[in-house]
């Protein structure tokens, strides 16, 4: 069969409804016919199923638009794996199914725009006369900037300079634990460099809240506590500890040492805190922190469940960074979670796994 | 015993030199005392070996200099694996022990300022009295910026926040392999976007040399090959291929899509395949390459050696990025390899990967 480009689409006649639509999910009937995305035709061309797009085979027809092939190359993946889909066009899909923006007051517009996804995935052995969705798919080459705030509700097909497609959920996890502490006051120490030590800080601090470091390294019974600069701006916050300097002198260190990126993480430590986590350093996984929702003591310690990275909202990740934390976070049987944090001081949570469909 | 500051050493008199340096590899001999550096000095008060310096205790004297309690943590640490250790000063230890410089020629005298070690490790069972050196240490706390230019002889001992130690040995490896491959001339295709599609290759260009990827996925026999663009424009420079178009159009579209990187990433690519070696992407790794050293056929193709990733030699490594790249190049069973390209086109080799001493 034939078809004829019409503006945006690709239109069949004849009994194309029944052979495209009707047994395998293609396109939009219109009457005996239907209308065909172009990926859909060129889907079609490439399984020899459509002979032509005017007078176009699929070789010359890959070429009328620049990012059809990445398309072609995830909506073929999803074909081979047996789902049907249908491009995530107003009026072709129910409407609720093109907004992929996590959470719409905080956002701006152009980010749904950005995020509107391009394909919608039905579960298998449904289709586009069903009313439910399997994946909204947002295809993206490996070197275009994605908005962190425009993610959240749609899964990433990342399509690699060599065509590979790598497949990235993404979602707005509630971040919540049962770590519970009642904190000592006025805990005396000294402030030195970009840490803070604590010469004889009452057991708890450590074996149960699990602030700190033991000087003497770790498994040393007692003694000296050390505290990171995050550490130590939280408690001096608290009045659990005091320095003999106030706690603007501390962010004014962690300025100096990192920039505008310290208060983002203080943001985020006391968030997490304040949540009942238990947050440690992630610098041996290249996070922020490492984290713990459920800590009793520090002797029965569990593994951390979440690598967290600390990132401003408007942040626009490379797919390659988001390839390696996920990459990073799956190997070590922890969740790759994203704190973005707004200028109001606010976190919103992103979490970003790997998914096989 | 009782310790004075004298300018940046501490003298200690009476049978100091037999007690601290002899017997367990302290300081330098003066006559019959010692001069110790000062993270010496801090060691033996922490231990109890020494009183007081100029009558202050530990915790006082880790006060005296801010970079001190890092360069501490890690001479502690050594010291409580057994090693003896040396602080890395003219005078103290072999000069030659003191460059930690990769390639003296191609780099400025101030990556060597930089990059000068803290600490010189002996082996076990040796110490400042032989002439052997297990580690030149180059102490760093997590936030300090590494030229990467003046890495490849040097241990980096980094003190994350928390204050926890993670050794990280570089070096200048010599990349090659044993991939040879008569390649064909002039195969015709057509370059689309940021990739380009040869319709009907020559079976040998992706089964024996391993170059692009089947249209029709992994796996496939036969059909159209995808070529990323960089392959592309290796294969045009080549006169392997035929786009129709000339290399400087393909590296004009490599340079839209990502810089002035494209044209690194291409040298280096070039460098890898003369040297015998295959580089495929690394987007799922996070990297730009992954690279086999003896590819004979596709079929049975053993695992990917090295990941790497191509930054100007100039760059200036945050150690948490190390940190990540390490980690996961670790977790995988590759060696993260970095290429570091000059702006004359040559690149300088450096491998990284985790250390226990």
């Amino acid at each position: 069969m034939e078809g004829r480009l019409d503006g945006d689409v690709v239109r069949v006649g004849g009994d194309a409804r029944q052979r495209y639509y009707d047994s395998s999910g293609y396109g939009r009937p219109t009457g005996e016919g239907v209308a065909l995305a172009p990926v859909e035709a060129a889907h079609l061309l490439f399984r020899g199923d459509l002979d032509a797009v005017d007078g176009l085979g699929f070789r010359e027809f890959l070429a009328i638009e620049d990012r059809l092939v990445v398309r072609f190359l995830v909506y073929r993946d999803f074909r081979e794996r047996g789902f049907y889909l249908s491009p995530a066009r107003e009026g072709w899909v129910d409407a609720s199914a093109l907004s992929s923006d996590a959470t719409p007051d905080s956002h701006g517009g152009d980010a749904d725009a950005q995020a509107g996804p391009d394909l919608i995935v039905y579960p298998q052995g449904k289709g586009p006369w069903d009313d439910t969705i399997a994946y909204r798919i947002w295809v993206v080459g490996e070197r275009e900037p994605i908005t962190a705030s425009s993610l959240g509700k749609c899964v990433l097909a990342v399509v690699d300079e060599e065509s590979e497609i790598t497949y990235l959920d993404t979602s707005c996890p509630t971040i919540d634990g049962s770590t519970t502490n009642v904190l000592p006051t006025t805990v005396s120490g000294d402030l030195l460099a970009d840490r803070a030590i604590l010469w004889n800080p009452p057991d708890g601090l450590y074996e149960a809240a699990f602030y700190g470091q033991r000087l003497a390294g770790r498994g040393a019974e007692g003694g000296p506590l050390q505290l990171s600069l995050v550490e130590t701006a939280y408690l001096l916050g608290e009045s659990v500890i005091d320095l003999g300097v106030d706690l603007a002198t501390v962010v004014e260190r962690g300025r100096r040492v990192e920039g505008e990126r310290f208060d983002r993480r203080l943001a985020v430590y006391t968030t997490l805190r304040e949540a009942g986590l238990v947050p440690k350093t992630g610098f041996k996984f290249g996070a922020d922190f490492r984290t713990y929702a459920d800590v009793e003591s520090v002797d029965d310690l569990g593994h951390s469940e979440r690598l967290v990275r600390v990132l401003p909202a408007d942040h626009a990740f490379a797919p390659r960074e988001l390839s390696l934390d996920v990459r990073l976070a799956g190997g070590v049987h922890k969740r790759m979670t994203f704190a973005l944090t707004t200028p109001t001081g606010d976190v919103d949570w992103l979490a970003v796994e790997r998914l096989t469909p």
